[in-house]
């Protein structure tokens, strides 16, 4: 017990704004901790613990609750120190201003509610502000957290005031306007853990399949190639062009000696139309690889790699995909543990038979592809699965016929809940095919010549696959919008921030 | 033992030209084998291999000699079938073409000289080819492979014509021109693979560091901030321009509440002077953190990472490292258990010892950095040491001062033989202050009010590294050239291929 004299001094020490540099003495004595990995057999431990003032709640003159968050974690904080000068300095903290807070972990009489850490609070005997936040933020992280169907049912009372403060719906631009703030709410701390993990995996995967990680170059010359999708620029007195994939360069790695590579890297397209699945700047995940014997080399390679993805964003990832959940309900992505290769012909068939007008050697719109995917979940049990032998006219010209009619194409494209998310094929290794194969389509051979010239040395029979990393995240957490999984969107409107 | 007619009718389908598909059939019966995993174990085994046909040496008109290379893996296959036919159809490859070689796995009387596989040779009993190289290829793969001291060797003696061709040298710009062909060569080939290695500990490290990958956009509003050396373009209308780092959206990450991230990606740089260290697109390698209570936890994490990335070079790319050093020969970097952190004022005491006119506040030149890393090496016995505590006047206006001396700055720099290859410090997180310093160096404050205003919403202390891959593998094999180690390098006079 202090005497009044002693317990103002120490108070006053004991909370206030200071730096890092300065806390370290303060707060010596203290165990630095997460607030993720507070557990209840920690009661009594003296921790320190720094995170964003989520909220703050004073009760009477001299006793505030603090609730801290770290990443996706919170817990409440308790200040009542005796005088209240500790408690009206959290009072005053604004909203996600960093603080840091030691003092004893102690078990609440009955769960906190509203945190994360249920079991759990701090009774705080130090406090610091050491970054403060303006008071006027452009959006809450509460705001920004909240469910559609949140919203919806607090317009339906709309006159309910819930915790000081109406409900409010935070558009998705604005979200995007102010993402550094945005991305603090939970369903945005996991979506980006989970990329994370799509990564690691494609990574992880193809490295044991003999692979080998590689780089290749975004600044292209000239700059016809790519069409009105491509940004152009100048390089030092030369027309140069971002690459809008990274397909002629894989290629001549592999045929560089390579045999299987991989790369993970932006993919710039300029595109005009607002879409729910496009952007201009995404990351590709690419592979490609010499055959042996067929194309379904590429197809096995695909299997392998997204039945251990999902396998494992399921097993490890569950934490991420409820917090997600929460905000975007979803439903788990149906696969099977071999997936299911569909002749296309087949699923024109089906489509064909659903009363669908589909053009047997055309392409399939977004709607068809939607509607053949709804037949294959129903009649396979499988939302995720390929389709292969694309008509030749659909493909790019550098896409190999199928020897036994070349009519079709060694080809196919991968689909997630009736979206395509993955094309993939073999490609013209033959010099004189690929000219003849371009020049049929009507396109300028001298243009190319580059492209062309790289197989003139000894090719192997190769091809390979790209995909999208933020439309896999996506489409496995049926998200909708690609914006939600990009951590700073490009789009025909959107160069910021 | 076939009679006549059926040897030549067995011969006529057991070699020519032919697809992928139709060697399906013909092979039947050959299990598919890598040249580099043959043993002497697997002698009498029939095998299939595909690869490039790198020499080929006819002995009279029935047997032919053809060297096959798989990777950097050389096999001898020995074609000397009854008739001849397929030894002259050996004879007559083109080197580079791809072939299939299916045969017996047998034991040289011999170790074969001049392959990998010393050991054992496959006695051929079909060969095809699958694609063929010209004739005149630019430049070969056994000369694109001297070293500059066996060419330097061969200069000497130069009426010496071996192997049939005189020894040429072939000039970087070539072999760059010809990467497809040049990427085959057996350093080249550890090159990128030991490069692979180093992104992957890179991740791995950071991963169970509770690093989160994350990406960052490449493509940035406006153009000014750079100056002279950022690419500008167009976007939709509005000035656009390249990353030339992912400095603020690093640090928006870390305030965004994901801590620590990481991230490899392509960084953009105008340069517009050709240097043996610089390339106008390179990957960088990444890192940004809360931190506690003292930058030094960067170096710390810069200190685990890089010597548990050169133990694990040193202990698992020792074949890639010897392969290297073949063509490039250099010595093992020599590193600490423990990484040496110099203080900046004792470098340049240091230097100043050794009779080095140095500025005590000012930057170290290339040269000065050259002769610190001699005497660091000679006194500590290290080649990898950090340099701390720069003065504030030589590092950006972002860089976090000194508490106890602002003059100096809480910054780092790293160096691999004499050469500065990390930069890393604790960046400001306080908007006011981040003004103020950028006033004082004449920035116009309103030019960079998004990268101030992403740190009012509350932001942790924080600091970074970044680190180019390309260098790291240039400074660890002591490579001399920043284009051996990029794949498809990009300098002010190269946009190609």
């Amino acid at each position: 017990m202090a005497s009044g004299d002693e317990r103002h001094g120490e108070e006053e020490g004991n909370y206030g704004d200071a730096t890092m540099g300065a806390l370290r003495e303060i707060y010596a004595g203290y165990a630095w901790a997460d607030v993720a990995s507070l557990e209840p057999e920690a009661a009594a431990a003296r921790v320190r613990v720094r995170g964003a003032a989520q909220a703050v709640r004073a009760v009477g003159r001299r006793v505030a609750f603090l609730v801290l968050r770290q990443g996706s974690a919170t817990v409440q904080c308790v200040v009542s120190r005796a005088g209240g000068g500790m408690a009206r300095f959290a009072a005053g903290l604004s909203r996600e201003s960093v603080v840091d807070v030691a003092g004893v972990v102690s078990l609440p009489r009955e769960p906190v509610r509203g945190t994360t850490q249920q079991l759990v609070e701090i009774q705080v005997e130090k406090l610091h502000c050491v970054s403060r936040a303006v008071s006027n933020l452009p959006i809450s992280v509460e705001d920004a957290a909240r469910s559609e169907e949140d919203v919806a049912r607090a317009k339906a009372v709309s006159s309910i005031v819930l915790a000081g403060e109406q409900r409010a719906h935070v558009g998705q631009d604005k979200r995007l306007d102010n993402r550094v703030i945005d991305l603090r709410t939970a369903a945005n701390q996991a979506i980006f853990r989970v990329q994370c993990q799509v990564e690691n995996v494609f990574r992880q995967v193809l490295l044991s399949e003999g692979f080998v990680g590689i780089h290749t170059p975004k600044l292209l010359g000239g700059s016809s190639e790519g069409g009105a999708s491509v940004f152009k620029l100048d390089y030092n007195g030369q027309p140069a062009c971002l690459a809008q994939s990274p397909q002629l360069h894989k290629q001549m790695a592999v045929c560089g000696g390579f045999e299987r590579v991989f790369l993970v890297g932006p993919v710039f397209r300029a595109e005009s139309s607002y879409t729910n699945r496009h952007l201009c700047e995404f990351v590709g995940l690419d592979a490609e690889m010499a055959l042996r014997d067929h194309y379904s080399e590429v197809c096995d390679v695909v299997d392998k790699l997204f039945v251990a993805m999902f396998d494992h964003l399921n097993k490890n990832c569950a934490k991420e995909l409820e917090a997600i959940q929460r905000q975007f309900p979803f439903k788990p992505l149906k696969y099977l543990e071999t997936t299911l290769r569909l002749d296309y012909n087949d699923g024109i068939r089906m489509l064909q038979e659903a009363g669908v007008d589909v053009d047997p050697m055309g392409d399939l719109n977004t709607e068809a592809e939607k509607k053949l995917g709804e037949l294959v979940r129903d009649k396979y049990d499988t939302e995720f699965y390929m389709l292969c032998r694309y008509p030749s006219a659909v493909r790019p010209f550098y896409t190999m016929p199928c020897p036994d009619d070349p009519r079709y194409s060694c080809s196919f494209d991968v689909f997630v809940r009736g979206e395509e998310i993955i094309s993939g094929a073999q490609r013209v290794h033959d010099p004189e095919l690929l000219a003849a194969q371009a020049e049929a389509r009507g396109i300028d051979v001298a243009t190319i010549a580059t492209y062309i010239d790289a197989f003139r040395y000894g090719a192997p029979p190769h091809g390979g696959f790209g995909v999208g990393l933020e439309r896999v995240v996506m489409l496995f957490c049926g998200l909708g919008n690609i914006r939600k999984t990009s951590l700073f969107p490009r789009d025909p409107n959107r160069l910021a921030p």
